[in-house]
């Protein structure tokens, strides 16, 4: 069983992590490291971990999991420093929101003889404003959490041993585990997560264009309107490491949205709407 | 004060009203009708109105207020019957989500010598599914109600009257009043109502081609997928009418949004992606 975990990266999504593992009755170690210190201390004082780290690589070292919780570009940064500083008893995993890059990475750098072992991974889960603030033990409860590859379990047994302990845990926080591959992943997500985020942001975009002088007019659009532009409010800076690292699935995805909303506003007065709403109430019938 | 209420359409915006009123202390008489007369018994057993009319004509004659919540073609079918049953001392209002046919039709029929008054209202209210069984009494709170002309309050002291008891009962149900110029309201709700509502129509009715076939990874996508495709499960009925009755409006819209996705999209890797977060991020601004 892992009984010393270390957090890089406390904001939502680690800070989280330590409060449901502490919720799910782990007794084990939890130290927090975050590049602001700020967002550690925050972790610390909300019981999301137990002791704040100066060292986020001497940190590693000391725990048996490594949880990065952080952007992409910055989880390909860690995973790249720490793959010289582990040994074959660490497992490393991640939360980053695309996994092609972060599984070939795994390939090359851990999960090989003399190599720490590397699990990638996706909690399906977040808001729409990040920061440790706003951890809450619940955040996982009922969400998807996908792995992207079993390359870590079969390493040996001690890292079987630790994904296994791993999965447990996630088990444990609420969330329902599935398993993809990692390319399909990246193109599932493009269609479930990417292209809903990318529509709120240009819509919201366009509305604060169109009737953001008139703050009393965006109350009209009511709960609709707030649960359409929602996720408007996402930062751009973690946003961006998907945009650059699953663009031509994006891409794919938001012309292919293009071309559907052209053919509803040619078919307003058609019969051709029917079918839309007919098809849009399939995805939804219960 | 108005004491007789005649509600035309008991289905999810009539029956709120009904339980609406009364959760507000109206104590006068509330007869409902709905052409399907299972609605109106819904309603009955609600306690949303005290009786079931079998006449809607003689039902509007006997009352003071005549509540029309239907689609917009059926409120406009009885805007011209009603108009030469009614009198003076009759006040109707409606629901209508677009509101130049409905003024139109109402500067012809009402609001003369010897016609009944019409205030054309919009409450922005509702829910992705309709149904007297889904009432509500609090549908009506926090929500911003729309009122677009004040002939009727200017036709005679009774008609004034009539529409100061009603804009009263309105703000009791726990709505504000807006008042707007019926073609600014068509473009406003263009913008804010129904560009959200095709957008949502046009992203389900793509995701149920693209992932429909396995349930188990729309739960991949989470809250925020859910949020974004709830209004899919609109109905066609509903939506029909908006689109014949405001079509240019719409089709304005929803080109200005193919545009600005065909602009993210071609920037995913540049620094307009920024801008457009950033432009989001300030509409959604507290």
């Amino acid at each position: 069983m892992i009984e010393r975990i270390s957090i890089l990266g406390t904001g939502l999504l680690g800070a989280s992590a330590g409060l449901a593992l502490r919720a799910a009755g782990f007794r084990g170690s939890i130290t927090g490291w975050s590049r602001t210190s700020e967002q550690a201390h925050t972790a610390l004082r909300m019981g999301a971990i137990d002791s704040v780290a100066n060292d986020p690589i001497a940190a590693a070292r000391e725990s048996e999991l490594v949880f990065l919780s952080m952007p992409i570009f910055a989880t390909l940064d860690f995973m790249a420093q720490l793959s010289g500083a582990l040994t074959p008893d660490h497992l490393v995993t991640d939360v980053g929101s695309t996994k092609r890059l972060i599984a070939e990475s795994a390939a090359q750098l851990y999960n090989k003889p003399n190599c720490a072992a590397f699990l990638p991974g996706h909690p399906m889960a977040g808001k729409e404003r990040g920061g440790a603030s706003l951890a809450d033990a619940n955040l996982f409860r009922g969400a998807v959490w996908l792995f992207t590859d079993d390359l870590a379990a079969r390493r040996s047994p001690r890292a079987a041993e630790l994904v296994q302990s791993w999965r447990q845990s996630v088990a444990a926080m609420g969330s329902r585990i599935l398993d993809l591959d990692p390319l399909r992943h990246d193109e599932l997500v493009a269609w479930v997560s990417h292209l809903p985020q990318f529509v709120a942001t240009a819509l919201s975009a366009l509305l604060e264009e169109e009737v953001g002088d008139a703050p009393e007019l965006k109350d009209v659009g009511g709960r609709a309107l707030r649960e359409m532009t929602r996720l408007g409010a996402s930062p751009y800076s973690m946003w961006r490491d998907i945009a650059h690292t699953n663009t031509e699935a994006v891409e794919r995805a938001l012309q292919a949205l293009e071309q559907r909303l052209a053919y509803l506003r040619e078919n307003l007065r058609t019969p051709g709407l029917r079918s839309e709403f007919d098809q849009a109430n399939r995805f939804r019938r219960e």
